[in-house]
């Protein structure tokens, strides 16, 4: 890569690409531009450093590049608005194989189509490990954001897309059984999400919003509680809802608790948002709690021991879980 | 920093911060929403590594975020956009003292509001060494932003800013002689860059907007090659509106060559514009050369031999430039 230089790698990263509409001009001056209808856009930005979020022995560049738009769009879609593009800096050693790169771009490229945005423009640096940042935009799409913050007495908690798989998958890893057929499915999941994005903007389009919205990057009770905190209210859970059969199974083969995947497992970005009472949930949603008064997160009624969810700086533990933030 | 957590140090970093009027939401929920009162936005991502973009024992946390900030808002100030708003991804290393953290954090808020904008949100994530990752938004002022692209034989080419002065400083620091007085003003301008983003607002706010406009980021050579390729035509640069007597002493102290400096140096966020034949150049602005037919830039006619200006592939040499982009 050294050798191709900074401007020719990025020539060759770009070439054969196609923009968006929002994208009004890609990469190739000073900046990008990008169209946003409503007269305001939502942004958010993610970094992904090798071996602490993610690992080359156990994904492929495509799959890094997939999951580094994936966490970064569904924090989009977490505001109720549509993916109109992304920006990505790249650092990267010089002897970095070009493979390598064609096979990042890929992935970036890919899940971004998937999200319904491309890459407007980056940049490519030296480093000497791989660090992906990665900043992504989006289009309202009704007249306001979806906030942690509008959650009422009364409503309904309910999840899009699946919980825990992630960090399942990432057991398997740690554990030298990602090969195993079993665990197949988990390790794809860990390898690349699949956040259920139509499943909230099919939802907001028809004109349904909940009064609340996140994504679960953090683990269920973390990110569920970030809306619990900010609306100021209490929610509980059901326990019998959150229970995953395949999941169980693969904690048995694993001597793991399935439930402590399912609670505190980020990186699935699956969507929780809480429905007005008496809402008929759309495609794809499913009850797993109720909203009332107090504060905090309960299961069943309790409250769950331990942490609950996953802090980048919260000990030294963190450091062993790659692939998790 | 470790001890203190992610969610409390970013808590700790954005308390007591005002936003911007453009920033219609900050920190807090999956992502910010920012005004775009035209209906689009620009915007720019630079990435910058530790011992490779700055040095610890060369620069100080605050003009560390202080450059991070002004040389994207130099990226947007060159579309012709006054800066909004921009993102921050972090990385470092959990024994990071806070104070650290703190005096990046100031820098990038200062130099955020020299700029016109504030810090909209971020990320924060562990890394061997520090990277700073900085997302640049924008609000054009014309009806179309202004690209590299419209530059016309017979067009005027002028500068705004200093040329020289970030290389020239560099060079002392490699030197060792980065404490010499003589030396002061220009590892000043190494470390914390002064983009004369007034010169280009000012202009544009008053109705008068160039062809062409870029900053100067890869060196004079290189940025202006980059007008000339984009608008297909030549460019000649009058050697001596470009003579700089106080680059021309240190260079004699550090036997060095000034007119490399002024020529290759990147860094000092300087603008460069094509303005159209009988403009009165606006405040700020000096005349240095000409468009013509043809391609490339000359200097006094003659096509300067060596490297035009920086890449961060272009070679073996390009780890010896910490600082330089």
């Amino acid at each position: 890569m050294a050798e191709l230089g900074e401007f020719a790698l990025i020539e060759r990263i770009n070439s054969g690409r196609t923009q968006t509409p929002a994208v009004l001009l890609g990469p190739g001056d000073d900046a990008a531009l990008l169209a946003a209808p409503g007269g305001r856009f939502v942004v958010t930005t993610d970094m992904l450093v090798q071996d602490r979020h993610f690992r080359l022995d156990w994904s492929s560049p495509y799959e890094i590049g997939r999951k580094a738009i994936a966490q970064n769009a569904a924090d989009v879609v977490a505001m109720g608005a549509v993916p109109t593009g992304f920006v990505v800096a790249l650092g990267c050693p010089g002897e970095t194989p070009v493979a390598l790169i064609d096979g990042l771009a890929d992935g970036l490229w890919a899940e971004a189509a998937v999200s319904g945005g491309s890459i407007a423009g980056g940049d490519l640096v030296r480093d000497s490990h791989l660090v992906l940042s990665v900043t992504a935009f989006g289009d309202p799409i009704g007249p306001q954001p979806v906030l942690r913050s509008g959650a009422r007495a009364g409503d309904v908690i309910a999840v899009a897309g699946r919980l825990g798989w992630s960090a399942a998958g990432l057991a398997a890893l740690s554990a030298g059984a990602g090969e195993r057929t079993e665990f197949a499915d988990a390790v794809a999941a860990h390898r690349v999400p699949s956040p259920p994005y139509r499943a909230v903007l099919d939802a907001m389009t028809a004109g349904l919003a909940p009064h609340a919205l996140t994504d679960v990057s953090d683990g269920l009770l973390a990110d569920l509680g970030h809306i619990a905190t900010a609306s100021n209210i209490a929610i509980d859970l059901d326990g019998g809802a959150l229970i995953d059969r395949y999941l169980e199974e693969l904690a048995e083969a694993l001597d793991a608790d399935a439930a402590q995947w399912i609670l505190t497992g980020g990186e699935d970005h699956a969507f929780a948002a809480a429905w007005p009472a008496g809402t008929a949930l759309p495609a794809g949603w499913t009850r797993i709690g109720v909203v009332g008064a107090g504060q905090g997160v309960t299961v069943d009624g309790v409250r769950p021991a331990g942490r609950g969810g996953w802090e980048s700086f919260a000990g030294a533990d963190s450091a062993q879980r790659p692939g998790s933030r």
